[in-house]
């Protein structure tokens, strides 16, 4: 199995501040509009450089939950790398070793889970790349 | 000035366990041997999916300095984004608002520096592109 990186987590307070900040610093283009996801308790904006490569992904916290500790308690800043994968259930069954793995529908429409365990020390988050649901709005 | 993602930094305690496990679970390949920066007291690994694209780079200390202290307070993780810039120089000056930057030679022969406050959390890391130190063993 190799996994392409889809994206990189950040976690932060203030979505649009963020955003605003990696436009203006370092010419990253948000896509599209913020998505909001009530069921999950956050607020998520992508961006990326040009028109390809790895996403990084703000997640801004907007209720109670796992979520809001961290930022509380760690402040804002990296928290997870995101692989894409084409079947989010065979790729959870062979890296959660048997685990079960919640699996939600994330941003852009997307199936999505965090792995039980961190590898590196890194939470790892899986995205199911389906072209049902893989893109942005207009894209495939 | 619109910035390429380089790398993903990423501290462990273990260089050869944590690229063990990036190759076994997600099918990255380690690029070249690691390196060893005895100046700034940490051993470098490199990794990639495919040809190109984002790199995750492994940071391991081996000797007391900040990247020690910050593996002993919050243990391996994700620590660093850092971006591709064509004169390292000209975009410290810009992105450190007239701070000073220290500016060393870093991993793959690179110029490199971090700048001095972090953008949305995240502490942020330039390394310069030059064609004479940009590529690894063999690669322009």
């Amino acid at each position: 199995m190799t996994l392409t990186l889809d994206h990189v987590g950040v976690v932060v307070g203030d979505l649009e501040e963020a955003t605003r900040r990696f436009a203006v610093e370092f010419g990253w283009s948000p896509i599209g509009s913020p998505e909001r996801l009530d069921g999950l308790g956050v607020r998520l904006a992508y961006l990326r450089h040009g028109t390809d490569g790895t996403l990084v992904q703000f997640v801004c916290p907007i209720g109670p939950g796992p979520l809001q500790e961290h930022l509380e308690t760690h402040g804002e800043g990296l928290h997870h790398l995101c692989f894409a994968v084409e079947d989010i259930r065979a790729a959870a069954t062979a890296l959660a070793f048997g685990a079960e793995v919640p699996i939600v529908r994330g941003g852009r429409g997307r199936l999505a889970c965090f792995l039980p365990r961190p590898t590196a020390g890194i939470r790892i988050e899986l995205t199911e790349a389906s072209p049902s649901f893989g893109g942005f709005d207009g894209e495939a």
